[in-house]
């Protein structure tokens, strides 16, 4: 329990030190969730590098996507992915129907503005875990309702 | 084992963007490290809370300074400390003969100027979490020869 409220911690320290340190506004909002996405990248693929040094080799997309929505979400949020949907031309669509991170903001409406800054973070980690299996992506994610969310993975043909 | 990597991971993240958005020098260093130090006070604080919801009440200090040996040193680094000394009179030194957060630098000499930012955050957590169990204190730490670190722990009187 104290092992995943670490990562939680440690991840809204980190929010608050970008977005003080870092002035405010429509602009600066977009370059804080840009590190914070750039964060993410690094430690994804630092992550799938050591979690996958014994895994055999993945038979092809939906596997390499599976795996994300099975382990690398278990060691990440002590759960899976609760739906996986795909239109078979490389879009995936995985929705957590209550994502750790979120979790602990209030379910309002009014702070559904802040939802972006609390996705960005897990953004990079899919996308630099998809880059170091061999998948170039654009991550997206949205929440319809906290703290249910839906991560978007269009990967990118070579 | 991926679990630990991920806050090894982020930890290193932390690092390396508090030191490249701030100016570089002595002052500046000394900052850098008042702000890893902030940031594990403050999450230190957040996992004691969490973690000894269930705990019985400490009976005195030295039960508290073993329950920071055992349960919130495995909590973050999957081990225990290896030494525990006091004089009985506030001072306690931690000695840990393998510290996780340092086992990804070299073991060269060369590399001994950066181990305080290694060791930054984790001074700060300790403090953090005996600030929690009602114990103030100024904890340091130095290295002799890595990855071994001792942690002097200096609880203040009220």
């Amino acid at each position: 329990m104290a092992d995943e409220a670490l990562f939680q911690f440690l991840h809204s320290e980190l929010i608050q030190y970008i977005y003080k340190s870092g002035a405010n506004g429509e602009t600066e909002n977009g370059k804080n969730i840009t590190k914070l996405e750039a964060m993410g990248f690094r430690v994804g693929q630092g992550l799938i590098e050591r979690f996958t040094k014994e895994t055999p080799r993945f038979k092809d997309e939906l596997d390499v996507m599976k795996f994300i929505c099975k382990d690398f979400w278990t060691c990440l949020f002590k759960k899976q992915i609760d739906n996986l949907r795909t239109n078979h031309q490389g879009i995936y669509v995985l929705q957590d129907n209550s994502f750790r991170l979120l979790s602990q903001l209030s379910a309002g409406k009014q702070y559904l503005e802040h939802a972006p800054k609390y996705l960005a973070f897990t953004c990079g980690l899919v996308r630099g875990g998809l880059s170091d299996l061999g998948l170039k992506s654009v991550v997206t994610a949205e929440v319809a309702g906290m703290p249910a969310c839906k991560f978007q993975v269009m990967i990118q043909k070579a």
